[in-house]
């Protein structure tokens, strides 16, 4: 390979001659100099052609660039504190490689709908790029995380023969003589891979058939799961606030320049340390009960209803104990206190929500089983989940943090469309 | 949480008393000493119950155990080189937490349908556990050698609303009003992902609906596509031989312990370095013919014949310039060799057959519509994809690497059904 240059790396080439390959993001003429704003993906780096310093063929080139063009320009590294990214380039020559007539993203203002039509050219905007680099650097801070800590990653299939929580909102497809389901999350097969590796997580796309169209929703998403071995309530709710702030703090000290970019409230984030705090779903209740009346009790909380929670905090904090019947069969009841569930859900700061759901499992056999047959669930379908109980049943426990939420919060953006590269939301599959 | 201490790590506690929870592995009795192998997910541990030293009741309380047993034991921790993991329990306690009765997986040969059938248990078996350790292994590597180039993870989407390499293998979704396809291959988005982002990769399950039964065919598979904007045929054979060394090489040096459960024999893996043997597709298939007379040239190559090719060679093997009729629809033809594609597959040692396939994509929007046309395929569902040739088309290349292929060649595993947790194939959807 021939040595390649990138716009991020120009740092390390000040005073060299070097050749770049990239886009045009923005032009710019006056008289004697011309500036080209280059894109090449990895950053943006200011072209200037001086007249006379460059070569007189490719001062006349410049006038047929349009944006989005892709070029080859070469010239020499100066630093430069007013360019963006604190270098420019003493453009010499200037090669256009392909045209682009009539990009359709320009400077006015798009609408969304449109905007996500044109998600594959979209993408190369300011905006975006920098979101999903946060993205990349979120997931790579969550597999980093679990793999510094002894966790074994244990992919669950997407493919189930069932549902684990209710068969509403499950897409559905032939599986040659029978039917499979998306999964919607790896909880059960979590929990065999605890057994097997005592501290494991799986990190993969889950599917929610949902017919609505709200901020919070995606059809598909992405979502980690650890479950651990010998965890109670507690360890877990510990183990999450370890995690979200670590994730947190890596992205404030690895990714400031892409945070600065979407204008990210950034002392709200350095706060994210633990512990957090944690309220009782009585205690929740009633705080949300005094501002919102229409509240019932023993009911799961609204987006309004979080967000009133997580008001009244500078940082994420939990609810734990929701009441055992609105949460999932698997969740173990309180022996201590019958009617609520061994669970804690993460609601993070400035009402962007819960992103962690999660709890200790019931590991009691007996319990299970009322518990499948009281959620109207077929035996049979967990069959294989009843094993882990038959044969050397162990106190677990576990969570799940959906990826384009925590994206969401941690960028400060209101929609979880633009949290991941391709989204797919109720009436739209494309591009 | 209070310290809780793993078999793995008990070479940092040697003298000390430690608590350990974990499964009943194997029991042995002689007298007064009573010995339980140990099972905590992260290794085994020999725990020595001497009569006399240990608590009365916990020696009594041994005999209740069978395999699979949950127990929390305590003991002190002693260096013992002649134990599993060099380090052994002078256990004091033993306590009962669950019990396991008739554990169906014994030290008995059993079939391969009755194992899969238990693979939620079949999972806690040393060759298991050491493959799919290693599997994670060479996911981190995998993830680690793109993010510590600049590459940036653009997760491509799963529910896609056409097919992109034919449709006759494609799982199909009811998605609300319409119909989704279930992703093969996440490539076309990565070149999107390459315009806006330079370098990128995307990893994820894909699906592919076969109604065959081979050892190299799973319906549910992982695979890593990257992509690079301004790369050729050559240099992305130049990246993909690094990488696979990388993960090789990383593998070696992280997981012999797992290598040497399974038997791997890594003379073989440590001869895997940058550069690799490239072959024309005319001189592979010139080879192939001289072994196989009944393979026609022009056609794409059977298990055999790739066989054929590797047995020839120590490393892994690129075959290039693929005649254009049996590759992507996308894959540029050469255009100093009319009829020849620019891609690129590469075999891996041993008969292990394709891991990689890939090339340089074609940047021509006349010669990609009429490659469409001339596949069969419908134009509107690649407008999006044209885009990317209309604003500022470029030169790039990729490929995909198969995860569960991989792990099969490293761990030296026929069949690539134990190199994923969960596996689904022809036949085959559950546990």
């Amino acid at each position: 390979m021939a040595q390649k240059f990138y716009i991020e790396d120009l740092n390390k080439h000040v005073g060299q001659s070097v050749e770049l390959k990239g886009w045009v993001y923005n032009l710019r003429s006056s008289g004697k100099i011309k500036f080209l704003l280059l894109r090449d993906g990895t950053g943006l780096c200011q072209c200037v052609y001086f007249k006379g310093e460059c070569d007189d063929a490719s001062f006349e080139e410049f006038s047929k660039l349009t944006q989005e063009t892709c070029v080859t320009v070469t010239g020499v590294v100066k630093e430069e504190k007013r360019s963006p990214g604190g270098y420019e380039l003493s453009a010499r020559t200037l090669k256009i490689n392909a045209p682009s007539v009539d990009y359709p993203i320009g400077p006015k203002e798009h609408g969304p709908d449109f905007l996500l039509n044109n998600r594959h050219l979209w993408l190369r905007s300011k905006n975006q790029h920098a979101i999903i680099r946060l993205r990349a650097e979120i997931i790579k801070a969550i597999r980093d995380f679990f793999d510094g800590r002894g966790f074994t990653l244990v992919d669950a299939p997407i493919f189930t023969p069932s549902a684990c929580e209710g068969t509403s909102t499950l897409f559905e497809t032939e599986y040659f003589d029978e039917k499979a389901y998306l999964s919607q999350s790896g909880q059960l097969y979590m929990e065999a891979g605890a057994a097997a590796f005592g501290k494991v997580y799986c990190f993969g796309p889950t599917f929610r058939a949902e017919k609505s169209k709200t901020r919070r929703h995606l059809i598909e998403f992405w979502m980690v799961e650890p479950e651990v071995a010998f965890n109670d309530l507690y360890d877990n709710m510990e183990l999450a606030e370890q995690f979200v702030e670590y994730i947190v703090q890596r992205v404030l000290k690895n990714k400031s320049e892409e945070l600065k970019v979407l204008e990210r409230n950034v002392e709200v984030l350095a706060k994210v340390k633990a512990p957090f705090p944690r309220l009782h779903y009585k205690e929740a209740a009633e705080i949300i009960f005094k501002e919102n009346p229409q509240f019932k009790k023993g009911d799961d909380f609204g987006g309004t209803d979080e967000t009133i929670i997580s008001s009244k905090f500078e940082k994420p904090v939990f609810v734990h104990h929701y009441p055992s019947a609105i949460k999932a069969f698997y969740m173990k009841e309180d022996p201590s206190e019958p009617g609520s569930s061994m669970s804690c859900d993460l609601l993070a700061t400035e009402g962007y929500g819960e992103i962690i759901g999660g709890g200790q499992r019931e590991d009691d056999m007996i319990k299970l089983e009322a518990k499948v047959k009281e959620h109207g669930l077929k035996m049979e379908d967990f069959n294989w989940y009843f094993d882990l109980r038959r044969y050397g049943s162990f106190e677990h426990a576990g969570f799940g943090l959906g990826i384009e939420r925590t994206v969401s919060w941690i960028c400060g953006i209101s929609h979880v469309r633009e949290t991941i590269p391709f989204p797919r939301m109720y009436g739209r599959l494309r591009p």
